[in-house]
């Protein structure tokens, strides 16, 4: 038999995605028409002088991180939060227009701070302003689902050794009935008080003793195992374990505690997502405020609304409404039960794992819904929308090609390719907890809105000469 | 566009291999000729009244065993060993026949079990035959690469709750300079010594508090995390960290001692390969003796003879010489340097998993040598000489195929395709332990040998008639 060296495909993309499985260079010709209405701001945008230089910037200094454990603290104490100040995920929004796993979080981290006796009783406090709420994405922090923060609740801290930059995360609480999916019962409250006075000062010896523990390398090993980082985080967690569980035997605590701790977290697959989360933030921060730099530098939801940032517009919000995901259902759960999209856990696709990685991790179907094939064909197909590739975090099916990294609005909005995100899903009511987990995409809408904006600033910098056309 | 609903095809293996990616059924035309000289002994064997049923109850007995870790115990107590007599990989072998690295093991053992203070003394001893040497597989038993059992060393016990039989391995002592490599040195007995005097005791009580382990399902979720089972136990390592630590942690033992054995255990990503080896052997022990079968139910190798025993012929091996492996070698290493194959872990493609599995690890590439594409046409090519899949242990990436399980002697004789192993490989001169690690197949003509053997059982059984050719 021959082998083909090169082969130029249009259309058929079945037969493409499967021949470059086989590791044979595939050509794909591209037929689709830029997104409506974008063409002039395209052309404004592929003019800029900048855009070039300060992409390769982005996107290097994004690879270029490398996001270390190095503490674990109160988030009264590294985030200065008072008992009633609460971080949230996604873009800022006030409690009127909040969901309701969003309310149900922060009413229940209301209780946790001792505010209210009963999680009900806050939801006046926060409609009347009298309880404060923040994005996490405003503190360096990144927070699944609904991601709330509250003062006594303990974060990982994750730092760049090259440039002392931090970032910070809480601890993952598991499945069900938790806080982050708005459930806000007793057995919810028990178990995050447990966390904040054993789990946290537990892990923060353990890491004490340890050292620094190396997320980004465990990121790299967690890719060969069949882990995407956002809706597996099996092996990580496995990876974490491991590293710190000598440390926790020998930190004095009580045999019982540590033996409490170390099933908690092996008994939660979801556990290093929490680790993850920072650690793609860490990078994407470094990647922030460059002129020019067509990047998003971060994805978030807030249950409500679906918000971008990109480089070259500093800490603008794009934001469009929450979609709802296409997936699996837990137990008697439908559709209608779902809320739409939210948290802070899509800084994962933003990094190039999560929905871009799922090639790596075909099981994860099996959670999120799809196909294989789909999934093999995900990964290849957020190429067309990144900067480039992550030499780090390979996919050993895809013939450890890197994952697709630094997603470009402009080749989204030259394409109409959305990012591919894969999140669980939240109850719409407060208290529900977890409902199922999917597959969803960004708003379409805020590509060109963040491509305006970009096209705005290039045609007000001095010198600009608009192209001819 | 269309998407084909079935294909057939002849030869152009790439792309069938592609195509069959996307989960499209793919008919293979078969056009190799059968082993020469098996003519008459394949028109005999498929002749057989038996053999179909036979067959079917064969791969039926093996894919129903469920193996539990149950206890953890020194051999001298599960096997009845006393201090002169050592068990080894492989079928039957004498000193003088013996290989470099089970010459180096079984002297390393001798001064384990305090028979001479200086290993090399060992070797008269084994020459005169005042130290007896028996296989593993004749006690129920499995050893990884040179296999040396003695009496003092501890060994997993697993356990098939329906029927109560039970299988043995020792404890994975790591890479490098190892007793089941044939290194000997005093750093090789010193590390035995901990773990017959801190980590066996120390495993056998967290077993006891933890209840059993069940083996057979951790190999599950492995094959979903880029394992095979025989060159990557990464994940299957991990898993069984986090089912004990927690009753090591409340065990009673000193945290320091705790704390290393955690350490150890997590610092050796093969470590659970100790255990899929014996879960196999209890799968593949329930099919054997089975008149009629043509399933091999053993493929092991003691550094000089690579032996398979067959279903249908009881515990009769049949040996041809054992192949240096094709792969990688570490450091300064080549292929001068390593020993023809060797070790029971074979056992785990006897039972569909390591080589035969390895489109569902396809970063072992980086480990054993090949490609990815190699990789996953291994894991399709083991299809045609197997007698069907495994419900429980399936593949991802291959829309959850079930491992290609029950080698069947007939079709390797029919179509030439060899099993798939892939392996460590162990210096040749004893002392110097592994040098790299690769792929490597049986010697061609054992199978033949068992195709005559099996013919020659069902002629003479009584009431046979050759059939018509």
């Amino acid at each position: 038999m021959s082998t083909p060296t090169r082969i130029v495909n249009v259309g058929a993309e079945l037969l493409a995605s499967a021949v470059e499985d086989q590791a044979v260079p595939v050509t794909m010709v591209d037929w689709r028409p830029p997104m409506e209405g974008t063409a002039g701001d395209l052309a404004t945008v592929a003019a800029d002088p900048l855009r070039r230089a300060a992409n390769e910037r982005a996107l290097a200094a994004m690879l270029g991180v490398q996001a270390l454990l190095v503490d674990v603290r109160p988030a009264s104490e590294v985030l200065g939060l008072t008992a009633d100040r609460f971080l949230h995920a996604g873009p800022p929004i006030a409690w009127e227009r909040a969901s309701g796993p969003l309310r149900g979080a922060l009413m229940g981290a209301a209780a946790l701070e001792g505010l209210v006796e009963d999680p009900e009783d806050a939801a006046g406090l926060f409609a009347a302003g009298d309880l404060a709420m923040e994005p996490c994405h405003h503190h360096r922090a990144v927070g699944p689902m609904a991601g709330v923060v509250s003062a006594s609740m303990w974060m990982f801290v994750l730092e760049d050794p090259q440039t002392g930059e931090r970032t910070y995360c809480s601890l993952n609480e598991g499945l069900g009935k938790v806080l982050r999916y708005g459930a806000y019962g007793g057995e919810v409250l028990r178990r995050l008080r447990w966390m904040s006075a054993v789990l946290g000062p537990l892990l923060a010896e353990a890491v004490r003793h340890h050292g620094p523990v190396d997320v980004t390398g465990i990121l790299t090993q967690m890719l060969q195992m069949g882990d995407e980082a956002h809706n597996r985080n099996r092996a990580g967690t496995l990876m974490l374990l491991r590293d710190l569980a000598p440390a926790m035997v020998t930190s004095g605590f009580d045999p019982r505690d540590v033996a409490e701790a170390l099933g908690f977290i092996g008994g939660n697959d979801h556990f290093f997502l929490n680790l993850a989360m920072p650690a793609c933030k860490l990078a994407l921060d470094a990647a922030r405020g460059i002129e020019g730099s067509t990047m998003v530098v971060a994805m978030a939801r807030n249950g409500t609304d679906f918000g971008i940032q990109v480089s070259g517009t500093g800490e603008e919000w794009f934001t469009g409404p929450a979609q709802i995901a296409d997936g699996l259902f837990l137990g008697d759960y439908g559709p209608d039960d779902a809320n739409p999209d939210i948290g802070d856990s899509a800084i994962t696709e933003t990094a190039g794992i999560g929905g871009f990685a799922m090639a790596t991790a075909p099981a994860i179907v099996r959670f999120v819904g799809g196909t294989v094939p789909d999934a093999l064909a995900t990964t290849r197909r957020m190429h067309e929308i990144t900067l480039g590739e992550n030499p780090r975090w390979s996919v050993p099916v895809l013939d450890f090609q890197g994952v697709p990294s630094g997603i470009d609005v402009t080749l989204v909005c030259r394409t109409g390719i959305l990012p591919q995100i894969n999140t669980g899903m939240a109850g719409r009511l407060a208290g529900v907890g977890q409902v199922g987990a999917g597959l969803v995409n960004p708003p379409a809408g805020i590509f060109p809105l963040a491509l305006s904006a970009l096209a705005e600033r290039t045609r007000a910098r001095p010198g600009w000469q608009a192209p001819v056309r």
